[in-house]
C-alpha cells in the first residue's frame, strides 16, 4: 500500500475504470461500480484495494489474499478466494503497472530556476524547466522543455539535453548529447574520461579522450552508474534502453535500442551490443566484443567471446546456457561426492 | 599511529585505565601507572604506545614489536618480546576497539544550520542538529535530535530520520523512514526508483515504484551504495546491520537484524535475508530468494537457490561450502595437469 | 572526429609536425608539408584527418580507410590503401596519444574562487587554483598551486593536496594526503571509515578508523570509486597508479607504483599490491593477501592466495593463467557433451 507521505493518490476508482486502465476483462459476477482506494500486495491488500498476480511463486498468497480485487491471468482465476473481483489480463504485470500509474500519477515537477542554482548566462533553459538548488549549469548548455534537474547536479559546458528529462540529485554530465524523456538517477556520472593509457615501464601515458556520450530517447540510467565518453568515436546508448544501478560502461561502447542491463554490469571499452540485449546482474563483458540483437547473459557471466544474435549465455567463461546448465550440474555432482566414496579430496 | 592532523587525541592514559577500557587483565609484572600516549600497529608501535594482536598472521610481528604494551589473547602471551606490558583479553580486537575509542573519541558534530543550506520552512529539524553547507532539505522532512547532515547532501520531501544520525557528504535520500544512530557514508543513494519494467518489443513500460525504504536503528551503509525503494511493499534493513561500499540492494529486498554485507554485493529485487546473515565481497543474489538466519556466503558467490538457516555457501552456482571446497580442489587439479601427462588440452 | 562543441582544436598541423609529435617516421613518398585538421577513427576519417592502427582486429578497417594519414606499425604498412600517408611507429598507440594531445590540448582550468564556494578562512589555497561553485573546503585544508576543484565537491578538515590536481565534480575527500598531478573523477570517495566491526551476537562494535589515505603523484581514480582510510596504519596508492570507475579499495590496502586497476575491482582490507600490478575488471582480492610486483589477474578472478611477482592468474579460485585456460577448456568440453552421448545430465 502506497504511503501517502511519499506517494499522493489521485483518489478512488471504480472497478470498471480499473479494468479499463489495466486493459483487462472483468469477470461476469463482479460489480463494475464498486470503488477501490488503491493498490497493495497480495499479502497486505484489504477489501478496498486492488492487487495483482504475475509470478507463479505467489499463487498461494493469491489464494489466501484479502484484497478486494486482483489483476490476474485467466489460468489462475480458479484459485481466487471467494468474493475477490477478478480482472483478467494476458499480461497482468503490464495491467498492474497501468493501474498503479492511474492511482498514483507522478507528481508534477517544480518550475523555474532556484535562486541558489548557478546557471551560466550562455546556457539555454527550455520553457517550464525546473532547476533546483545548488545545480551548476555551465556555458553553452542547452536544456529542453519541461526538464527537471535535481539539487546539486552539475551539467558541464556544451551538454545538450532534450525535452522532459528528469535528472535527479547529485548527477554529473559532461561531453554528452541526450535525447527526450531520459531519466538519470541520483549519482549518475556521464561523460568523464575513459580509462585509456599507453602502458609503459616509465609511466602510463594518458590518451586524450576526445569523444562524447550520445544517449537516445526514453533511456533510464540507475543510481551511481558511470558512462565514460568515447576516446575518439562516441559512447552511445539507443532509444528505450534501461540500465540499473552501479553499472560501468567504458569508452566507445555502443548499446542498441531496448536493452535491459541489470545492476553492477561492467561493459569494457569498444564492446558493441545490438538491440534488445538483456544482461543479468554483475555480468562482465570484455573489450571489443560484439553481442548480437536479442542476446542474453545470465547473472555473473564473464563474456570473453562474441555472442551471436538471440543466443543466451551463462558462466565464466560464458558459454551457451544449455551447456552452462550441464557444467553447473557436473560441478554440483563433484561437490556432493562424499570423502567416503573415494572422492578426490 | 593516528595522525593528529585528522584524529584528535584525548590525552595519555595509564596502563590500568587502558586495561579497564579493554575489559582485559594486566599480567602481574606490569606497572599499572605507566602512561601511554596512543595506539599503533605492531610494526610501528614504540615504547609509549599500545598495540594489539588479533590475527594469527601477525604473531611474528608481535614477537618483534617495540610497542610498550599489547592487547593479546592469553594463548599468545608467551611469544611477547621482553619488556612489553600485556593486557590479556579473550577478544583482543574488541578490547582494542574500546581502547582506540578512548584515546580518540569521535569529534563532536558542528551545530546549527549553515547559512548556505536550503531548508524548507515545512521541515522539522531536531535540537542540536547540524546541517552543513549546500544541504537541501525539502518540505515535510523530519530530522531528529543531534543529527549531522554533511555538505551538499539532499533529503527529499517527507523523509523521516531518527536521532543521532550521521549522514556524510553528497548523500541523497528519498521515500525513506530511518531509525536512530544510522550512518550513511558519502555518496549513498537511498530511495530512488527500483528497476521495474514490463518488457516488451514495443518498448519497456515503467512500473511505478510506490514503496519506501525503511531502515532500523544502528545501521551503517558504505560509500556509494544504492538502496532502491520498494515497488509496492517496502525495502527494509533491520537494526544493527552493516553494509560496506558500492553495494546494490534492489526493490522489496528485506534484510534482517545484525547482517554484515561486504563491498560490491548485489541483492536482486524481493530477496529476503534473515538475521545475522554474512555476505562476502561481490556476492550476487538472484531475485525472490530466501536466505535463512545466520546464512553465510563466501566472496563472489552467485546464489540462485534459497539458503537454509546457518548454511555456509560458496561458488557460482553457490553450493554448500564443503562441496565448493571439493569443486575448487578438483578444478585446481584439472588446471595442474601438464600437457605431457595426457591431459585434455 | 572530436566534436568542437566539447573539444577545442589547436588548429591544423603539417604531416611533418604530426610525425614529430608521434615520434614516428614518414614514409618516403609522403609530402611533409601536407596539412591535416584533426584525428579520426579508421572508419570515420577523411582525407584531411589522421588515424591510427593499434589493434590487429582493425586491419581490414585500415585497408579500407579514407583517412589521409595513419600512424601505424611498419609490419602493417603494406596493407595501407593507395594515397594514405603513413607515419611508422613502433608504438602507434603512444604516437597517436601524443598527436591527439597536440591537436586537442586540455583546456586551461578556470581561476579563482567562485563566490558560491565555501572556503574556510583557515584553509590555504595555492596560487592560480580554481575552486568552482558549491565547493566546500574545511579548516586546515592545504591545496597546491593550479589545482582545480570541481563544482559541489567537499574537502574535509585537514586534507593536503599537492600541485596541479584536478578534482572533478561531486567528489568527497577526508583524512587524506594527496600528491601532485592527481586526478579524481566525478563522485570519487576518499577517506571515509573502513568496514571495521567486532562482530557479536549482541551487536557489532564499530572499530574506530584512525588511519589516513596517502596518494602519490600522477595517480588517477575513476568515477564513483571508493577508497577507505586505514584503520590504524594508512591506505596508500603509489605514484603513477591508475584506477578505473566503481573500484572499491578497503582499509589498510597498499598499492604500489604504476599499477593498472580496471573497473569494478574490489580489494579487501590489508591486501598489499606491489608495483606494476595489473588487474582486469571485476577482480576480487581477499583480505591480507600479497600480490608481488608485476602480478596480473584476468577479469573476474577471485584471488584467495598470495600471487608471486610476475605471475598471471585467472579464475575463481584464481590459479596460474595456464592452468585456468586448461580448466576453461575442460568446462567447455563438459558443456558441449550432448545428452545423446551418454553425458551426465
Amino acid at each position: 500500500m502506497a504511503d501517502a507521505r511519499f506517494h499522493r493518490s489521485a483518489g478512488s476508482l471504480t472497478l470498471l475504470e480499473i479494468a479499463e486502465a489495466a486493459g483487462g476483462k472483468l469477470v461476469a459476477e463482479a460489480d463494475p461500480s464498486r470503488r477501490f482506494t488503491g493498490i497493495a500486495t497480495l499479502a497486505e491488500g484489504g477489501p478496498d484495494q486492488v492487487s495483482f498476480l504475475d509470478n507463479r511463486r505467489y499463487v498461494t498468497a493469491f489464494a489466501e489474499s484479502a484484497a478486494g480485487a486482483c489483476i490476474v491471468h485467466p489460468r489462475f482465476a480458479s484459485r481466487a478466494p471467494a468474493g475477490m473481483a477478478l480482472i483478467l489480463c494476458d499480461d497482468p504485470y503490464r495491467g498492474y503497472a497501468r493501474v498503479a500509474a492511474r492511482f498514483h500519477p507522478e507528481p508534477p515537477p517544480p518550475r523555474g530556476i532556484h535562486p541558489a542554482a548557478q546557471v551560466d548566462p550562455d546556457a539555454e533553459i527550455g520553457p517550464d524547466a525546473a532547476i533546483e538548488a545548488g545545480v551548476v549549469i555551465e556555458a553553452g548548455v542547452r536544456i529542453g522543455a519541461r526538464c527537471w534537474i535535481g539539487p546539486n547536479s552539475v551539467i558541464r559546458a556544451g551538454v545538450i539535453i532534450g525535452d522532459d528529462a528528469r535528472i535527479d540529485a547529485l548527477v554529473s554530465v559532461s561531453h554528452a548529447v541526450i535525447g527526450d524523456r531520459v531519466r538519470l538517477f541520483p549519482g549518475v556520472r556521464i561523460g568523464q574520461d575513459g580509462f585509456g593509457y599507453v602502458l609503459g615501464a616509465g609511466g602510463h601515458l594518458k590518451v586524450p579522450q576526445l569523444g562524447r556520450v550520445v544517449i537516445g530517447n526514453d533511456v533510464e540510467i540507475g543510481a551511481n552508474s558511470a558512462i565514460d565518453r568515447g576516446s575518439l568515436t562516441d559512447t552511445s546508448i539507443g532509444d528505450g534502453t534501461v540500465i540499473d544501478n552501479l553499472v560501468q560502461i567504458g569508452h566507445n561502447v555502443r548499446i542498441g535500442r531496448g536493452c535491459v542491463i541489470a545492476g553492477m554490469v561492467g561493459i569494457s571499452g569498444s564492446a558493441h551490443l545490438g538491440d534488445f540485449v538483456i544482461l543479468g546482474g554483475q555480468v562482465g563483458i570484455a573489450g571489443h566484443l560484439r553481442l548480437g540483437d536479442g542476446a542474453q547473459a545470465a547473472a555473473q557471466s564473464g563474456i570473453h567471446r562474441d555472442v551471436p544474435p538471440g543466443e543466451v549465455v551463462g558462466g565464466t567463461p560464458a558459454m551457451p546456457m544449455r551447456d552452462f546448465r550441464r557444467v553447473a550440474g557436473a560441478l554440483r555432482r563433484i561437490g556432493r561426492r562424499s570423502a567416503g566414496t573415494g572422492a578426490e579430496e
